[in-house]
């Protein structure tokens, strides 16, 4: 199964595809989406759109999964990241209903066991559970590997425990 | 020429279609697409984008203009109208790059010649300047028409004082 993490950003948004089969998990590809802040918002949101689309295409994921934003610490950062979340969400759910979304918090929990975690101690579980030569950059790539790692994990936690 | 004003939401979206010609502006359609809360956000975005779309098809304005989130009291509300507007500005960028935002003061400066203007003298001014019979309802679809309105005038604006 192919599974896509997404952590939203208008300036940069991360992704990372991963493939999971039974207990493994590896790493097939993570990088960011970039847009210009000189750009009017629109045309930095259509390339948002308009990269989750590619990366649907390009790696047909079986199942999404969103870094959800919870809580924000700067209202105007918020709504950009929000509206560029509005963006990619759309991109995928006009395709797929496979779509989750996970707050930083159970992130943290999933892949550390702890839910506050620092960004190190992710990005090292990340490299670890996804046996990665070394720490995934930039950041924000890490960090979509990780909301991936969390959904893998969320899934086998439904088939042990058979939740729904 | 045909514009279409658009005033986010993710709960009720309003969208106001009116026709210019000369100093005459007339209201072709207004009301509101809605979202139910219980659904999940990525498929209320995704009834936005496609909505959008559909007003799109049906009318096929020449501009599309989006009242401007610039200020939020209340931040999970802020962050609801910033996805609804990302997912409303992606469904009208991947088609045209004649969209336009215009500020809440913008808005009642252009409608009412006063930047401070309640709700009510807007609405006032929106019936009399499209000679409406009623006050448009719901609120937010007479927004919406009162951003078609601020467009109209801000081209002529433009047009008289040769600002490109």
């Amino acid at each position: 199964m192919i599974i896509l993490g997404i952590d939203p950003g208008l300036a940069t948004m991360g992704y990372g595809v991963i493939e999971v089969a039974g207990n493994s998990r590896r790493a097939i590809q993570y990088g960011v989406l970039s847009t210009r802040a000189n750009e009017p918002t629109p045309l930095r949101l259509r390339a948002i759109f308009q990269g989750v689309n590619e990366l649907l295409d390009i790696y047909r994921p079986d199942e999404v999964a969103f870094e959800e934003l919870f809580f924000v610490q700067n209202v105007t950062t918020g709504m950009a990241v929000s509206a560029a979340r509005g963006a990619a969400l759309v991109a995928v759910a006009t395709r797929t209903e496979n779509l989750y979304e996970y707050t930083p918090m159970q992130i943290k929990q999933a892949v550390t066991g702890y839910g506050k975690a620092d960004k190190q101690q992710v990005q090292r579980m990340v490299k670890a559970l996804l046996n990665m030569d070394e720490i995934a950059k930039p950041d924000d790539a890490a960090d979509a590997l990780a909301v991936a790692l969390t959904h893998a994990n969320s899934m086998q936690m439904k088939k042990l425990f058979k939740i729904k």
